[in-house]
């Protein structure tokens, strides 16, 4: 165990003289590759600070690759060789250039915090449980290292994701219809090849990344209005479409909850011609901290008009890259005649760790516990925000790993992301979130406020508190 | 240890009276699920028997699904309950059926011998370094598993496949350049992003699979004549093909290696335009036996023209799904610009494990013990087949993982086949890797004869002793 002789300043943070005692430490060659760091608790004590202090420290440590985190072990530092000589090269030109001045120094190093919404708190994953199934199946699978597997999927895995659709959101299908793929992306690439090609609409403030995959694609590319409802059918049904892409169960990133009567509505809107079909992207509907679970979408459709799809990335891991996707029983032959061409994109150890992990009941309890640890990270961004309530609005709350925030007086989301910036504060604007064909839709009225979106999953409790109040400062 | 208490009769072959005795045991339920089988040494002493003759009962086994072989531990009895339930009910059926002649019933139970040049051999795989990595991993790379990583592949795994390629291929790249996907398949799905709309030539007797899949994206897909050389470049041009896939260094299924004088044509052809591109498929390259290595395609390409794509299917697992390719300069930017919606398909575990198997000198070393493995099998064969000589010739030898067999005197693929799978022989009849496009190209000479793939990766020698034997017999 590394000793740390840091003594505490009164002026400044008290976790950023942690961090960047150990930084620079780290930096002189005064902390080797592989030495262990005390652990938070001992720091905390040594040091007479709270607990969260140090971990403020060693989380921006991680973050920024000084130390890692190995599980019952504690905190390591990094091999940072080359990193280090890179900011010695630095510190040497910004000595050259005595104008920079004191307070920009200091801005430039306070630590960052990121209300993401893109990320995951993978603090509570089930690695050792993880490992020990990896375990048994590279010592007993020996057989699935052979080949490449089914097209859509192992069966074993397909069967499981069956059960687990049906029981958690309504899903109804058979293993039959279910195509296991590594990531949505590839999942609507492979659509690309059933479907052919397309008239896609999608609500204004959407999930951006999909309607570059359709411009990709080639498909023109309708934009609709959205109210509290979701997605606007009277306007789908003008944009000439035959391809819808929804969210009814949270939308992405405006957080609505599709009410039945619209979904009825889509619903109707499909069956009206053979070729049309909806895209239901059920991307975090696991994470529902209030009320019922909204159910699919699919669970609803009698017609077979919903492809659905769904994804691990958030309920596992984004990096395990496995998603999947529920056909209707129209399209399955096409897949089936067309498209046994593509081999599985998924490894089959992988296929079969997941289906271990889902099918012997880790996933549920893995689950229940993130769901815990979500919903208490969401109620404690709803108390700290509860501050900025005079001038701001909150939505999207209830479910999912984001909130939105919208301003009550003028201004700009662009000056609220620049205060915010100045405060050492990622936020992101709505307009990001926005797909652009000229014209102007119908959007919800809050969302017509500049309104800005926070992600908290991969924040500390630590760093929600410390990010409101900042917010609440520079704002 | 499991007691065997077998009894030999001098009717028959002996590794099929082992496996059936074991298969009965097993199904009976003498024998139960996780029980040991004696090693292949001792209980062929004690039958006195040679110790392939076990290895056979074993493999067949092994391969039904009866046994399973743990590293370093040897053989144990699988779950197999619904099995035997399901064959008990067709024995009773069976039973019923009094017409059920006895060499039909006999001929049934013949073990398979299949020639398939799709399979490759796993059982030198070191499952244990596998794991060692896979655990390392695990423990140390919490961050990994926290993002999707870059679209293109993770860095570390790209440079050093660009080392590799350089080093063993020629080929000439930067990490930047590199693409890594969950197969070959994606990566065809990512190039028609990258290259759209396409009129493709492949030669006539070809890797079918791609074929299939150009199809499927509505690609216009013109066939070419082949020589002893390869495609044939005049009928190329005439094509008015912009996309030539071609696999250079060993053609499948033909084997025919391209010489530098029809290299430097393709190539000339793919300059003549700004828009034609040359797909190598460099599926099998690490596997040569004979002579120098051939080096890429690429290796000769100064104009940016040419994907090159390989795979780690063949030299560590099709399980794994992973391939990589290699995209020209002039293409980085439209792949950048445009395909950068589109994330990596593979876990960021399994691009960390190949790394560090890589990286680390395992890959080599394996490579090398499976040439050693691969080469001996195609000797074996090569030295079994003598005896089929007066009527056959062998071609496609030296390289990959598989050979060829064309019959010098009358007859017809589908007789081939036929007469071996009386014998209980599977093989492959060329016509299944042709392309038809309603005209006859040329092809070689020796390829106009009847002429069947016969691939060995799997099968033990003991299996391709036997399996000639009986096409001798058949043929």
């Amino acid at each position: 165990m590394t000793e740390l002789n840091i003594t505490l300043q009164d002026q400044g943070h008290l976790y950023e003289q942690i961090y960047e005692y150990i930084r620079n430490e780290i930096r002189k060659g005064k902390l080797l590759c592989g030495e262990r760091l005390p652990s938070t608790r001992s720091l905390a004590e040594f040091l007479t600070v709270s607990r969260t202090t140090v971990e403020m420290a060693y989380d921006q440590l991680l973050s920024e690759g000084y130390i890692e985190a190995r599980p019952h072990r504690g905190y390591f530092i990094c091999e940072t060789g080359e990193l280090f000589s890179l900011e010695e090269e630095k510190s040497g030109e910004k000595t050259g250039q005595a104008a920079v001045s004191e307070p920009a120094m200091k801005e430039k190093k306070e630590i960052q915090i990121d209300f993401s919404p893109r990320t995951i708190d993978m603090s509570a994953f089930p690695y050792a449980t993880w490992k020990k199934i990896n375990r048994g199946i590279l010592v007993d699978g020996k057989n699935s290292m052979l080949s490449a597997g089914e097209p859509q999927g192992d069966l074993g895995l397909r069967e499981t994701i069956a059960r687990y659709l049906q029981l958690s959101r309504g899903v109804r299908c058979q293993a039959d219809q279910i195509v296991i793929g590594a990531g949505n992306d590839y999942l609507l690439m492979l659509l690309e090849q059933i479907l052919g090609k397309r008239t896609a609409a999608m609500e204004q403030v959407t999930y951006t990344r999909a309607a570059d995959i359709f411009r990709r694609f080639g498909y023109e590319l309708k934009v609709t209005g959205m109210d509290e409802s979701g997605m606007l059918v009277s306007e789908l049904e003008k944009t000439g479409a035959d391809l819808a892409y929804v969210m009814p169960s949270h939308q992405y990133p405006t957080g609505t909850v599709m009410p039945i009567a619209r979904r009825m509505e889509l619903l109707q809107w499909a069956s009206e011609q053979e070729n049309r079909y909806l895209i239901e992207d059920d991307y975090d509907s696991e994470f529902r901290y209030r009320g019922k679970p909204i159910p699919s979408l699919q669970a609803s459709d009698h017609q077979g008009k919903v492809i659905y799809i769904g994804t691990f990335s958030k309920s596992i891991a984004p990096a395990i890259r496995v998603s999947y996707m529920v056909l209707p029983e129209s399209l399955l032959e096409i897949y089936h005649t067309g498209c046994s061409c593509f081999s599985s994109t998924v490894s089959r150890i992988n296929q079969e760790i997941i289906n271990e992990f889902i099918r012997d009941g880790y996933f549920e309890r893995y689950l229940n516990k993130m769901r815990r640890i979500y919903r208490m990270k969401h109620d404690l961004m709803l108390k700290e925000l509860g501050i900025l309530l005079d001038r701001f609005e909150i939505s999207g709350a209830d479910a999912g790993l984001h909130l939105l925030l919208s301003c009550k007086k003028k201004g700009t989301e662009e000056e609220l992301r620049r205060l915010a910036s100045e405060c050492n504060v990622r936020i992101y604007p709505l307009t990001e979130y926005r797909i652009d064909d000229g014209m102007n839709h119908r959007i919800p009225e809050r969302l017509q406020k500049p309104t800005v979106i926070l992600g908290y999953a991969s924040l500390t409790e630590a760093q929600i508190t410390e990010g409101c109040a900042r917010l609440a400062q520079a704002w």
